[in-house]
């Protein structure tokens, strides 16, 4: 069976149990930015409930354009005056250049490969509070997330 | 209290419960890229466990450049093979234009507004089948996730 059935089929029993959240607006004005990683469980590390936080991930967890356009919607549109950037160790991108990483996946693309988690944080903070239409946002942070011991050290706010 | 305070102290105790996983490729090969929209529940609605999927998440759950670049390195370096763009009803980027979220953001940035789910879904999945890089991936398909009774049906497969 493909991954695709399977993700249909399970969704079946997910219906019957299903309690629907009526309001958009994430419940604690929080919005979470942090990586794709498959071993992440976002809501569990954080004490969040489902409703509470609007989350946006990509590789890294890094600032990227298509972050900032996520948080003016998340900013302007649905409340949210918290945001997080939470990055973890032994991450795909940390360690690695991107030479390498264009190289391995035979693409010419800026990876936004991290080389040290407190600086990258430092810049990714610099660009959201130095985006004009993001200057709403009441409080900004950026955490590591040990993805071994589940701890979160809080390096930057900003 | 701020938010980013009770984030932290709320990791106290997820610590103490920490099961690490230690492959950081996902076990199911699989990338869900979705809507960072509070309400949504990846895991449970498509009965997905941690460690199974890279999840990506942006506003709307569309294809931009950044969510190209992180499924490159899905499937360059973590053996990624399948990809579900899951959008849903309800979403804040539906049944609004550019030019209207233009304004209420008070920016000039393309917002990948939503007139029509399947429409989108289309463009989004051949965007990924047109890009060469992505050309290693074996299944992409376009879901539509009801948010009020948390149904979703597979509207595009390409």
């Amino acid at each position: 069976m493909s991954e695709i059935r399977r993700l249909l089929d399970a969704n079946r029993d997910y219906v019957d149990d299903h309690l629907g959240i009526a309001d958009a607006e994430p419940r604690r004005h929080l919005a979470i930015v942090t990586c794709m990683d498959a071993r992440i469980d976002v809501f569990a590390a954080l004490g969040l409930d489902l409703g509470d936080a609007h989350v946006i991930r990509n590789a890294g967890g890094r600032v990227t354009e298509d972050v900032l356009r996520s948080l003016a919607l998340s900013s302007h549109t649905m409340g949210v005056t918290s945001v997080v950037v939470m990055q973890h160790t032994r991450c795909g991108l940390a360690g690695v250049s991107n030479a390498e990483l264009e190289e391995v996946t035979g693409t010419g693309i800026d990876f936004f490969a991290i080389d040290d988690h407190v600086e990258t944080l430092r810049a990714d903070l610099k660009k959201i509070r130095d985006t004009p239409y993001l200057s709403i946002l009441y409080e900004v942070a950026g955490f590591v997330h040990d993805i071994d011991s589940g701890h979160i050290t809080e390096v930057v706010e900003a």
